[in-house]
């Protein structure tokens, strides 16, 4: 008799981030106080009302039980083309968009329209790791394209390039960035746009965490600016698509919406593939966000004043312990140098959580040679809680100080 | 400039199956009646009313919102658990249960968790369009063991040891069957599961249509029997992966839920494919199923019932029209051959949606060599409009037979 056996590119994926570090605060006794979770990007804003009751109403229709189109409700994709139209400044119809069951789903259909096994995606370094599992996954190779600290984690086209060859089908970036909140410029979007489409590589920005900015050159709140200007460019349709989260932007992660931007033919392409992962969409969440996303504005920059206050705290708390350096902030998420370079950041992030209460994310989990960082979700947890920080790092400065001595 | 290129595994797919016949009627001027659609399998009855204000209630709740386990809610894990063991009658607790957005992606994950490029899955012929388009996405080779109709299109074991080599991962079959509706003996399954144990050979088997067999030796109304008895084979867990469908069963496709249930470890490394695929399946609809699932059952029972009454009309519709076949039927569909031998299945299909307003699905889009089919999902229609398909029958003999002169 013969052993079955699983797919070895799964075996070698291990236990998903967020479900290990869930793990290690299992048995922190609160002896410094509550729980502190800066681990996973949930938005910590509660769902608007309007939101919710247009969730329940829908759930409750006869209209949404049936099967949807496999790109999505076509109300939501005109509303959503109209949203992107307006943010980006560009011509941008339904046809467009395809909806997807929240982001990630957005990009592994995406990637497997793009590219397949024993093809290349280049990423950024460090780099969001779902987006390096799910390459691994399938199969499909990773390069990494480093963003150094003293670049302030942007990508460099100098980077990018060394990492091509023809196996490459696509880059896959994240901005603003996650783990480092690194907003990339117009720019340099532009150049690595330059390059993808010279080199005929297709250029996947996942921009989830747009929303989460309040800086007057990249919100929608100003009609002088926008993020990038790709949609503009001649031909984009044939290089550039991009990725959203309503789940993020909207306080509705555990509905799972988000969508993909991109020419009519990749839509086409995506929806292929889209219908062998889902068949369509979960109808209800995808008719509330359509009658109320244009309403929402003014709520979204509304937590992005609070989330750019909650950076200005916790810069205001880190700032007496010169040890732990902010690397990098923006949007969701800090990126933090901890003082123990001798150490492994999956040791000093347990470290945090099992002894000290405090859940980040190693910078392990986002790629390589990132040891000395953790990724602080800050926008995990509201103002007390980070002000709170202050009393718990005081802890450990005395108390790792000792044990070291 | 180089030119992008999709992934070549996904522009071979063409069209998806349901889109693309959807759009063969657009043009029928209702000369014989309205259009009936006998093509995609959807759930006629109504959605019950406490599911209704079950999914409303769950969906317009704060506690929806947030991220859920990615394995599913546990109470769904553990309700669903207890209807499994009761059905089955054997010991499966809420580790063997991970929850899914649709059996499509159930289907997915679970075979990107046990193949991939390169490997091989073995279907049965005439096959389910969406497995095949499945593998065929992620570069997993496809073989087919026929199922023919001299045999009631059962699988034999002979036809599958023929497909099998050291490429190949699973073998999926899908019993009731879609599109033949036939129900493979739990005596069947049986000797299936040894040969794939001994080969060392997962098993998947989608049970979706389960629930619509009236059928006293397979229901889960009758306690001394039930489907199959693989859930009792000794290490079933490292063989056997079964699927199945909430969306069909409780009339809710448009809501998309679904549920493996697997060996324990086998579902931990199911998780680490749906992490990448979706992070959690949407929340609200799982809490609002979980809270209803054991008082539907006879609910359940009363469509299976009218099921059976649909397939004994169209039956009888059928019987003075000898040139029309019935060659297989059960659940959902029923498997006829149409009267055209020289005339191409997908010929047919149009033919019937263009010219007279009756859509099906050709046999062209189940495997090989099904070219005198057509899969008549009479699921969809109700029983006046089964009924009316002897008047639409007798026009075409008329006008057909004329069209031949």
């Amino acid at each position: 008799m013969k052993k079955t056996r699983f797919n070895p590119a799964v075996t070698q994926l291990g236990v998903p981030a967020i479900a290990q570090a869930a793990s290690w605060a299992n048995n922190y006794d609160e002896r410094y106080g509550p729980l502190m979770d800066f681990s996973q990007a949930v938005p910590d804003f509660p769902t608007h009302e309007y939101i919710l009751a247009e969730l329940a109403s829908q759930a409750g229709s006869m209209n949404s039980t049936g099967y949807g189109d496999i790109t999505g409700e076509t109300l939501l994709r005109e509303t959503y083309a109209t949203h992107v139209a307006g943010i980006y400044k560009e011509h941008i119809t339904s046809r467009n968009i395809h909806i997807t069951s929240g982001c990630n789903q957005a990009f592994v259909a995406a990637l497997i329209t793009l590219a397949g096994s024993g093809d290349t995606v280049v990423v950024s370094n460090p780099c969001y790791f779902n987006h390096e599992s799910t390459a691994q996954m399938l199969g499909i190779k990773v390069r990494y394209a480093d963003c150094i600290a003293e670049n302030n984690f942007q990508p460099t086209v100098e980077a990018l390039e060394a990492c091509l060859d023809n196996t490459v089908r696509a880059v896959a970036l994240v901005s603003p960035n996650n783990p480092t909140g690194a907003v990339y410029s117009p720019q340099t979007l532009q150049k690595i746009f330059a390059l993808c489409q010279q080199q005929g590589i297709w250029l996947i920005l996942d921009e989830t965490y747009r929303d989460f900015i309040k800086d007057e050159s990249q919100t929608s709140g100003n009609s002088a600016s926008k993020p990038h200007n790709l949609f503009g460019m001649t031909d984009w349709q044939n290089t550039f698509i991009q990725l959203y989260s309503f789940s993020k932007s909207l306080s509705i992660p555990g509905h799972r919406l988000g969508a993909i931007t991109a020419g009519s033919q990749a839509v086409e392409m995506i929806a292929r593939v889209m219908d062998n992962i889902q068949i369509c969409p979960p109808r209800a969440a995808q008719l509330a966000v359509a009658n109320q996303l244009l309403s929402m504005q003014d709520w979204i920059t509304a937590n992005a004043a609070t989330l750019t206050e909650r950076s200005r705290i916790f810069r205001k708390v880190l700032s007496p312990f010169s040890d732990w350096q902010i690397r990098s902030m923006g949007a969701y998420f800090a990126y933090v140098e901890h003082p123990y370079p001798e150490r492994t950041s999956l040791d000093i992030a347990k470290l945090l959580a099992q002894d000290y209460g405090i859940r980040t994310l190693p910078g392990r989990f986002f790629g390589q040679g990132q040891e000395n960082y953790l990724r602080v979700a800050f926008a995990n947890a509201n103002s007390d809680t980070i002000e709170q920080l202050a009393d718990r790092l005081a802890v450990i400065k005395k108390r790792e100080s000792q044990t070291a001595c």
